[in-house]
């Protein structure tokens, strides 16, 4: 799997000279430069780089090392002093003009299995552009500035993801770390182990970390709306949180060629039915709301067998907890409704509901005076993937901004944004960190 | 699997028991004897017996030729000439009044894996408890009557039915025989070798027949109509040919939280449509036809990710070919239609057709005789299921009498039929069978 690192010159060398290519040169202003950000992005992906041309860095491997310490060297050029804290996340911090609570910005560098080269990369890469600018214009901001790497975002190792910026919150107990296997089977505490940290220092890097007053994570947007929209960049409205809620139907089985139509109990019709009802309800408690099945099995499974029973999983999401919680509500409504109208069992059961994190009006206003600045128009957008700034606003204020991604796809060796819309993120983060430093941010 | 033969006494003796145990004595009259019945039922489940009380006895295994050989032994023992084909189908004949054209009754012994004790065995041991009734009365029939058993009714070995009844009518290719692959990966060849017989000889079974005017099925219902409208036997209206149409929807994939509800391409939800659809448009076409999706294939059916792509089969089913046509072509519609107003694509194939076997009026109106002789209300029912008859009434005028099977359980150790409904059965088998044997069978 990863540590292809060797014999890939040629196809890497083609990622960035397709970088490259189309990039318009007015865009390096202010310090900021197009050619050094591609270079660093080009640079990442040669770590556990794939034939396909993706890359392959799952949390706490060496190639999530690896890139570490790439990114480490590029701060300390920068000039930021380093430090790590037990679960491996890094932060290169600058010194503001004033002391007291910092501003935070960055993302991750691991990678799910064959992923792209930019979800993460481009989140750190453009908060540790925007200190290359301020170093180029000789800018000393109001307040300290940390760029942060947090560890195994994806959670492709051990299936459960975020597990850096959990920890630095103090959001993971020991119990829950027990559980941990990756798909070799080792513990979470050989995996931390090998990599140079140990379970009690993971469990403590919540103590170690600075005061954090916001944090502003540069994100690809994973899917379409910018694309659509004609913008490169745009402004998070909120993380929403998904509901994850199991419906089964229970019918009865028979054979499809000797069960009249009446009567039949057949569990794959009430689950169309089912989901062809979710399709309607989002739009009922808001714009942003989402509903999905995306997941369905059926049993038996058999051709000539009427189902007896099928499995879903309906994915719900909304940036506002109180609306997901009613489409919750609605959909849980409409699988009783189809029990009752055709008479055959249903069991539900709410298996996980993580909360959706708003950003305030106050920082996503504050975003649009910094798009406004280059002339972007601001369009806001749901982030319905979890990010690290899920976790960090669960306490403090974050802000993120999104990137155009080519046809939305992420997660895929296929994964693309454009150099010019990358550095027009920077700029746009530029700008309003420089506003949050200046005013500082209420809670 | 099979061959469990021994150290089950104590539960195949409670399964004679079982049978006997509400006997209704007035029941043995005109030569039939229930016990006899019920002990050949009992005799024949202890081979390839499991330990759940049901039955494995594969094509061309040695547990169906030991049912085989148990059975020969009682034609013997009942006076009948039997001979086997290169098929391994089995005829035990007696001669009638006259010469000429035969007519036929029976069934098959070989069961799907862990399979219950009806679902064949009742066609041969009925047509048989008819030939004992005969003698027991002295009563010589008109025509030639031959009992038959056909091998690898089916199928559980090759995944293809009806191997032996095809045979007998000349309906197996050479080339179709060569793709043959059991659980072991044994050659058609191999099999029929070590069953005792070669694939020449197999492909000969059809020229070594004698003349047939009529052939009659005893089977279970293997559903509740009969059950539902508390009748002990029915009359079978036609044998519904199955059409198996796969019907893909191919839409696009894309995150469950990131895509908003507008513009979505979600192939889940075109299928929920489209079963939801299909209910309503049997009863369009027929009373008796109908329509039914078992199998489903979700990809990549991860619960955050819209599916890109549904896999169906539909398993259309009618007595009537028309009919049955008709609802292919309005399920075709049907997908044809969902697949344009939701803008997403279809791949519709049909895998197979299979030609339903209609059952003449004047047989129907004859078999209708025969109940009313034992008071028993002429329900008519289609067989949704494949039978022995469905091969044979391609070529010759066929008849089914279904008899009522407890919650219409098939294909499992819980299949029961009452030793009640089975012997009435055989009297109405055996009224029918003296009225084609004095008046002929028209074609």
């Amino acid at each position: 799997m990863p540590g292809q690192t060797e014999g890939k010159r040629n196809s890497m060398q083609s990622f960035y000279e397709k970088l490259i290519k189309d990039y318009d040169l007015n865009l390096n202003h202010s310090g900021v430069s197009g050619e050094r950000l591609a270079k660093r992005l080009y640079e990442l992906s040669k770590i556990g780089s794939m034939e396909s041309g993706g890359v392959t860095r799952p949390g706490y491997s060496n190639e999530e090392k690896k890139a570490k310490e790439l990114v480490i060297g590029w701060m300390k050029e920068a000039g930021l002093s380093v430090r790590t804290d037990g679960a491996g996340n890094v932060f290169g911090r600058m010194e503001g003009r004033t002391s007291g609570s910092a501003i935070g910005s960055g993302s991750h560098v691991d990678s799910v299995p064959n992923g792209g080269n930019f979800d993460g990369p481009l989140g750190v890469l453009a908060a540790l552009e925007v200190v290359q600018a301020w170093k180029a214009e000789g800018f000393v901001p109001n307040k300290p500035y940390e760029v942060a790497i947090f560890s195994d975002e994806e959670g492709s190792r051990f299936k459960v993801g975020l597990t850096g910026s959990r920890a630095y919150m103090g959001q993971v107990t020991r119990e829950e770390l027990e559980n941990f296997r990756d798909q070799d089977g080792k513990t979470f505490e050989e995996v931390i182990g090998e990599y140079g940290s140990s379970v009690d220092a993971y469990l403590g890097a919540n103590k170690e970390k600075t005061e954090i007053e916001a944090f502003v994570e540069v994100h690809i947007e994973q899917g379409k709306i910018l694309e659509r929209d004609g913008q490169p960049v745009g402004i998070v409205s909120g993380i929403a949180g998904p509901a994850w809620v199991k419906v089964s139907f229970i019918g009865e089985a028979g054979h499809a060629g000797n069960t009249p139509m009446i009567g039949r109990k057949d569990a794959v019709v009430a689950a169309g039915m089912f989901v062809q009802t979710i399709e309607t309800l989002p739009k009922q408690v808001s714009n942003t709301a989402v509903a999905t099945v995306g997941k369905m099995d059926i049993q038996p499974n058999g051709v000539n067998v009427i189902a007896q029973q099928v499995d879903m999983i309906v994915d719900i999401r909304d940036i506002h907890e109180d609306s997901r919680d009613r489409l919750v509500s609605l959909i849980i409504d409409a699988a009783n409704k189809i029990s009752t109208e055709r008479q055959i069992e249903v069991k539900i059961n709410i298996n996980s509901k993580i909360m959706p994190i708003p950003i305030s009006e106050d920082l996503q206003e504050r975003l649009r005076g910094a798009l406004n600045k280059y002339d972007i128009e601001p369009i806001r957008i749901p982030s319905g993937a979890g990010h690290d700034s899920m976790i960090l606003g669960t306490e403090i204020p974050v802000a993120m901004i999104f990137v155009r991604s080519k046809d939305g796809i992420s997660h895929n060796p296929r994964e693309w944004t454009d150099l010019n819309d990358c550095v027009k993120a920077v700029h746009v983060l530029k700008a309003f960190l420089e506003d949050l430093g200046e005013k500082g941010v209420s809670r």
